[in-house]
């Protein structure tokens, strides 16, 4: 088995990183902003370019399709997302999106001709930041939440779904974003870790069996505003005082989860009118939390609601507790893994398999479609920041086991 | 002696508030916004009709003359802010400003022809917002921060106060702005109490005789960003969670200083990337704290900057502690807190000598020039709120007083 070309690839991951809203390194792509409009349509230009057919569903997620000799047949789907946080990395979703795209290529410049048919899925909003739930666009595929709910979604600029995807040019019924089961026969996201693993281990291919069950919650916090120098401690109603124990309380919990995979992080916190001489009347803070155990994931917000509420009693503050999400953990096809892990092995690749602590679009697509993923190795297992990086080298591996399933299962 | 008319300054009070980036009952003027120069239009254009004479200094401090009898005679002076937070209320500030135009125009209308010339001084920028540090106008009359520190000031958007003030129309060398000593007489400032004292106790009329210590810092967090489910707790530096730390130690310094009048305010808070599914790596927070006992103060100073070290340290977490300003405490003018109380007395108002907790230009027109302040009721004490509330008949009464002080004193 031959490596990908990495020029090409490393090449065409540089251009879409150059498409950012904040200068280089960092990458900068929130959902429909004009950053991400037009790495669609570069995006769409590269699939054009390889003869690949194109389709937009009403959300945005873009399918990249090679046509089956038997069209009828399920079809074999990889993909990720290009949207980035603001500051984040090149790599994060676009080594799924571009290693995708590249696979499907060297398959066609190779002369395979597959039997089903091969589908790129770009997916819409991987990332939560526009509207605060993450996974928009599989989430709609799998159904796990309505039309009606995303369209009651609401950016902070008070903009509706609606309003901007018709602005980016998607049209048409949320409720057709919906997929039936047995519309593709499987679906691999080739991924960066995000975490050290596998470079600490020197393992150039992770198989993942299991996504981490994933949950976020919103919290609006009020208080009572003044005069920094006027109104005295004993009369305050801090918001800010009370977000600050509630995060402090949201790190305790996931330390003390009896799970050394939980993770809990305060990410977002807004803290308002913010200004240095007037006390906190209102912060909005957004939390995730998640674990491959659901049951220890489920009882440590349990002790955080708790604890946020006495918190908040004690200190004057009302809360406004909202769940953004609370998903289950997803399972990865067990056959899918085998595949992948033979793949690996035939090419020479060390490998293992793992769980996937971030969140995922397989996430969503394992509640329709067999699923797995293939992780590759990236710097210190840094993510959602710069200075991320993987090796043209380990990119290449990646794809080059993506590729060989693929060309498996659309025979 | 009669109280002022309180239609005539009333309707001046809601027309200043109208002009407002925010929609009422909020005001929000900030420093060289489109806001805050159309209310300095406002403003001349009122002291134009009353016939007073108008001079803008280099950073924009606007005063209003009548010239007396006796020009070489050091002037008499009042005066306060017209710039406001976001979200604040129509009165901090304005009461004064418009206050004085008030008790000036009763004098002139009533046939006073002073010796002595009196001046309005509305203040630039008394509030912190654009530039992080209070009293920018007053502190440069007096000569506690240098036209070079001043020049080195940003926004937060990057834009220096020269840039901005020349956008304003105001030119010239800002070391021009400072006042010799002795170019005043006195300077009394109108002002709403920002507290609860004489509304709770049903005082008319509070007499300032100390200003208190106010300090205010600013730190710069830097942790490690990363993906929120990708790296585990025990490898996290979470900048957040030391900024959630050292909030909470401020204020335990605060309530624990052994002084009452100690307050200690985190009132911004701004956290990168700012994303849910991301670890923040970088946080600026402002810190406000004061009292009217400098020792106190300062003992509490150091034990935050200590705690914080600690909390850094522990967290992996560089720390840039920056000092904005920590300013002495003010001693008001005797003799000028004795004429309040008789013209309080002599008009039958209820009074009472009081500290202000509250920052004021007086306490930087007090290190050049005797100085008082006079109070008067607010309801609840809010301030720095959309509710902030002084009844037209409060005002009056404070107008009432400030005028009989101007008149004595330019005689």
């Amino acid at each position: 088995m031959s490596t990908a070309c990495p020029s090409r690839l490393d090449r065409e991951i540089d251009e879409l990183a150059a498409i950012s809203a904040h200068p280089a390194p960092a990458v900068t792509r929130v959902l429909f902003s004009p950053e991400d409009l037009a790495a669609r349509e570069w995006l769409a230009g590269k699939a054009r370019e390889a003869g690949f057919q194109l389709r937009q569903d009403p959300v945005g997620n873009l399918f990249i399709r090679w046509e089956g000799s038997e069209p009828c047949l399920p079809a074999v789907a990889t993909g990720s997302h290009t949207d980035a946080i603001p500051n984040a990395g090149k790599y994060d979703g676009v080594v799924g999106v571009l290693g995708g795209l590249e696979a499907m290529r060297q398959l066609k410049e190779a002369g395979h001709l597959p039997r089903h048919s091969l589908e790129l899925i770009m997916f819409t909003s991987e990332e939560p930041t526009r509207f605060g739930i993450g996974c928009l666009g599989s989430r709609l595929m799998a159904g796990t939440i309505t039309a009606g709910e995303a369209q009651a979604l609401r950016d902070p600029d008070g903009r509706s779904l609606d309003e901007l995807r018709a602005a980016a040019g998607c049209g048409g019924d949320l409720g057709a974003v919906k997929v039936s089961t047995g519309a593709y026969k499987a679906f691999i996201e080739l991924h960066i870790e995000q975490g050290p693993l596998l470079e600490e281990r020197g393992i150039d291919i992770g198989v993942v069996e299991k996504i981490a069950a994933p949950s976020a919650f919103r919290l609006l916090l009020k208080g009572s505003g003044g005069h920094a120098g006027a109104v005295l401690m004993p009369d305050r109603r801090d918001a800010f005082l009370a977000a600050a124990e509630i995060a402090l309380l949201v790190e305790q919990a996931a330390l003390e989860s009896g799970s050394k995979d939980t993770v809990g992080t305060t990410g977002l916190v807004e803290v308002k009118p913010g200004a240095i001489n007037s006390i906190p009347c209102d912060v909005k803070m957004e939390v995730d939390f998640r674990d491959t155990d659901q049951e220890a994931r489920d009882r440590a917000l349990a002790k955080i609601g708790q604890g946020a509420r006495a918190v908040c009693k004690r200190r004057g503050v009302e809360i406004d507790w909202q769940v953004i999400n609370q998903d289950p953990p997803a399972l990865c096809e067990r056959s899918l893994v085998a595949l992948a892990e033979d793949k690996a092995a035939a090419a020479g690749f060390s490998h293992d398999r793992m769980v996937s602590r971030a969140y995922h679009d397989s996430l969503f697509m394992a509640r329709f479609c067999p699923t797995t993923m293939i992780f590759i190795p990236c710097h210190k297992g840094y993510s959602h920041r710069p200075d991320e990086f993987s090796s043209p080298h380990a990119i290449a591996k990646g794809v080059a086991v993506l590729k060989e399933c693929l060309k498996e299962l659309s025979r």
